[in-house]
């Protein structure tokens, strides 16, 4: 097989914040395939096809790709942030497990930065010590299971950075998450809400758990929650390193 | 106060992840402040200053980058990674703290691509779930406190990534943090081993928990710890997005 797959990370948005290493696969691919915003981020040239697709349909896409890789196209998957962080590249492999002949294939991943690491640096530093990540959508997992982790993660005292926190179709999972976080934090807490980080768009808001209303977030927001020692230093947010 | 601080991330050591952004900000600075090997990354050029210094002293290192702020230098203060992860931005948010004049500074900080999400993408996507960053190393929290983010980040069921898991004056704990992840996960959990990714020194391993020794990690080495359904395919390792 000459053709190959490139799972890779294109930023929170700005150019700025793509890798040279995806700037150059982009410009040695044949074909390009995602979502349709992230697809539209990769200037189209003569040699390059665009398959955008919607939302929701990753294995199918990723079948898309290991098909025309089959072929002997150079493919680019392409993810907003990082393709391992609730992005293509798992969706990906999942497609490829399920083929006859795994081993056929040339697959690389590209990392990026993804939605938390640029929210977190515009905001200060609210990562500084140990966290987590969690994707608030429960499209592939049970709630119960999302509260659980909730509730053992500000046990453990991690910070927290929450993907796709809110959308039309799940309009109500937020606030009740954000009640179990009220529970297990207590409302003084800090929540940052970063949308469209590093876009045109971009718009940062931090205040108290007990101030946070799901309206905060959208389906372009990433949220960030500080852990017991958290605190603000005039426009900054951030988490010390030293804790216990 | 025209000085400035941006504190950048180079990412984990290939010039093809280094950010468009932080180039750009390097090839405006004055000065360069970090820890040596990661100040002997930046080419060095006419007007601009290295100062190199050791590890663990990151707070004189911030105190260092804000006085020459304000002396109207325009300082980089480079880490490897993220600077948000387990790096400088938190020590640079501390000793701003501690000023009497913070809102006089012009800080900025730069994400990279941090160690974890490299590793991450060399392996596959053990990353593809949620997920948690935790630092090993006790020189600023204690040990106890550590093995109960472990309990309870297994019982989540948290994919984890560990930074600094050893190093010369800490040779067992990590002994014993692997003693601690296969009494919460079994021995037949898969443990991945990425040393120095992106450099000509890069290594990868990947075994089960009960397979794995302290020996085969060391300074330069992320770990990363699947959930329980981070499964291989051929030479990857990845984790499902669906769970529960």
């Amino acid at each position: 097989m000459t053709g190959w797959i490139a799972v890779a990370g294109l930023g929170p948005g700005d150019e700025g914040l793509v890798t040279p290493e995806v700037s150059a696969m982009l410009a040695e691919a044949s074909d390009v395939v995602g979502y349709i915003p992230y697809v539209a981020r990769v200037a189209l040239r003569a040699g390059l096809t665009a398959h955008p697709s919607d939302n929701r349909v990753e294995l199918d896409r990723a079948n898309l790709a290991l098909n025309m890789a089959a072929e002997g196209r150079r493919v680019a998957v392409v993810s907003s942030g990082d393709p391992g962080v609730f992005a293509m590249a798992a969706a990906v492999f999942e497609a490829l497990e399920a083929r006859p002949d795994p081993a056929a294939f040339d697959i690389r991943v590209l990392p990026g930065i993804t939605a938390m690491l640029a929210a977190a640096a515009r905001l200060g530093a609210p990562l500084g010590h140990d966290f987590c990540a969690i994707n608030l959508s429960d499209n592939l997992k049970p709630w119960d299971l999302i509260e659980r982790r909730l509730r053992l993660a500000a046990q453990a005292g991690f910070a927290m950075a929450f993907y796709n926190p809110r959308s039309r179709s799940r309009p109500h999972q937020f606030a009740r998450a954000l009640d179990v976080l009220r529970e297990e934090c207590g409302g003084g807490r800090l929540i940052s809400f970063a949308r469209a980080v590093s876009t045109p768009e971009e718009a940062l808001q931090t205040v108290t758990l007990a101030e946070a209303v799901p309206e905060m977030a959208d389906m372009r927001t990433v949220v960030i929650l500080g852990n017991p020692d958290t605190r603000r230093i005039g426009r900054f947010v951030y988490t010390p390193r030293v804790a216990g």
